[in-house]
């Protein structure tokens, strides 16, 4: 096959020792599975501040746009906590979704077997727990214009920023949520304030329109993010698809992996519009994780999640579902055969640092 | 002493009955502790609309204005969901707190021993946990202006809400977050989105800036609101008091309400600016849980939310602290007798209606 071009941005903390381990996996799919990658590196968050003076250079956008798909690490760190607004790592991740048009997030939110004692919920509540939450990520309050902080004729300041849709950013997300839960449980919830938003009150009725025109088969279900999250947190087992814009979207999907308890073992896809001429579409895979600082450089992170989104853009990327099955089987077994790191540590298994645990997922696979 | 003004209502679904049952409590205060309480009551919600065709009528503004305390139940249910925004239930809520300037909430998640095992949560997780959610309640984004669904040229629909603070707006309502932290465990957690909203910038900045003019003895941690989410549900006891704007202070007060697992149980308090001159300020109790429409008028809702919000009353508005926690210990005593309404069921409890409850309340004082 065609040689398909990857763009490997490890950015900061743990996230270049984690992107250590795909490569592993990646020599190993060249070697044994046939699959050969043409790689690029590039500098994004702190790491580009440093090199290049921006969290994000034109040169990482332009390499991103150019390949079939990102595979990104993670960005920011105590160093660079004291800059401006504007030049912050966080721009990094910011930018190429806005630039690459990444309007979708799928957050799976998965509590494997071999891990149910790890969440901090009672195991009966979340055994068995499988939801995916698709976060609207180009527009919404991170985005809208206008936006800033200014002084008042009286001095005071005053900070504000705008919580916008329009119908067809609403749309289009929605209709990955309906894509997606056809595929599993067939139940999308659509989570907004249209009791107190009007932005929200414009969610509901679009999302409502799509189901009711395109995916009359899907159920539909709409309820206010607070609530959401309480019934996350009691009942995590009713949810399948979670629908959200860009705020209350960012804050469930944290919400929804934490409950898993195994933060260092969920990946993300963030994924742009399939464009009509080559069908093909723009998508950047990380890990939920960020970089963490404190164990940064130690070789004691969980390179699961970095792993785990790659064997994403295997299959949503690539379309390579039979390999993406492979490399989530290796590491499933990993886990059930007892090794851990120390994020996700329990009495009685194998406490392993990062590279023990990317060898062990090559030895399986 | 002079007679204390309250206003009660009592609104929808289960709200009249849950508020009975503090009527029987009252009635014991005025009987056994000499207290002389003159009891208005009012309309609001759906049965305002129902009566008077407003969510909020003037009148029950002005019986709330002239009160010393209002006594709230809850709003809304599914014969007012098809209202047009303007006219919903839930904007009763909304004026009053409005109205009577009412900008801090207060929302108590407190984990009572005998109800560990309600939680959703494993017991050594949250045992013991007693955090205090303070919300700004009346600017942020359910408020700001401009909002609206508008037509675009093209026809395409544009919803669009402002989040916006100024800076004093957001500094009376750390002052109350640090106020409370000093009478219980010194440490405020400030939540925002710093990093991608300039009105989370600002509120980063003020909370900041009166820590160090006014109470450089608190304790101070800035947090983003999605790892917030996160760390709530994973180890929620490093919280004291949880301070956030209306929209972030929303969800991340249900979800702590949601892991003590005990909705029913919990009560909240939403305080106005203190007059100068009378040294008075406006004050709303209410309960957590909504109206819960599909139990209403059935004698199985839990009242003791309801009785809790009685007592923050007594706490809060007329400093009766002994009296609110004779009503609270009470409560507790009732509940580690084995009695048990539906919410809050556990194996080996016996279970019993909203009046049987309130009756064992009364009989333990
Ligand atoms: C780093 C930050 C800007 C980002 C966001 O809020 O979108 C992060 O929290 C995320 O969820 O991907
Ligand atoms: C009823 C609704 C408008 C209200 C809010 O969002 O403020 C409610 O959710 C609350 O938390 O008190």
């Amino acid at each position: 096959p065609a040689n398909k071009k990857l763009l490997v941005l490890p950015g900061d903390g743990i996230g270049p020792e984690v992107m250590g381990e795909v490569r592993r996996v990646i020599d190993w799919m060249a070697h044994r599975r046939s699959l050969s990658f043409e790689i690029d590196e590039g500098l994004v968050g702190g790491a580009a501040i440093d090199a290049l003076g921006s969290p994000c250079p034109d040169e990482t956008v332009a390499k991103a746009k150019s390949a079939d798909a990102v595979l990104f690490g993670s960005v920011g760190g105590p160093k660079w906590d004291s800059l401006p607004f504007e030049q912050r790592p966080e721009l990094g991740i910011l930018r190429l979704r806005k630039d690459l048009g990444l309007f979708a997030n799928l957050r799976p939110a998965v509590v494997l077997d071999p891990l149910v004692e790890a969440s901090s919920l009672k195991a009966d509540v979340v055994r068995g727990v499988d939801i995916m939450v698709v976060r609207e990520t180009v527009g919404g309050v991170y985005f809208g214009e206008p936006r800033g902080v200014e002084k008042l004729p009286d001095g005071r300041r005053r900070g504000f920023d705008t919580q916008v849709y329009v119908e067809d950013e609403i749309a289009r997300v929605a209709r990955v949520a309906f894509d997606l839960a056809r595929k599993r449980r067939n139940k999308v919830t659509s989570v907004e304030k249209a009791n107190v938003m009007q932005s929200g009150r414009l969610w509901r009725a679009v999302v409502g329109e799509v189901q009711k025109a395109e995916y009359p088969d899907v159920q539909l279900e709409n309820m206010y993010a607070d609530n959401c999250a309480m019934q996350l947190c009691s009942r995590p087992k009713q949810f399948d698809v979670i629908l959200g814009d860009n705020l209350f979207g960012d804050v469930l999907s944290d919400l929804a992996a934490a409950l898993t308890g195994s933060l260092g073992m969920l990946p993300s896809a963030t994924l742009g519009a399939v464009d009509p001429t080559t069908g093909k579409r723009h998508a950047l895979y990380e890990p939920i994780h960020g970089s963490a600082p404190d164990i940064a450089g130690k070789g004691v992170a969980n390179p699961c999640a970095q792993m785990l989104s790659f064997a994403m853009l295997l299959r949503w990327s690539f379309g390579l579902e039979e390999d993406a099955r492979l490399l989530e089987t290796a590491i499933e077994k990993v886990l059930a055969g007892g090794l851990r790191t120390a994020d996700i540590m329990q009495a009685g298994m194998a406490r392993v640092g990062t590279s023990v645990m990317g060898e062990a997922v090559v030895r399986e696979l």
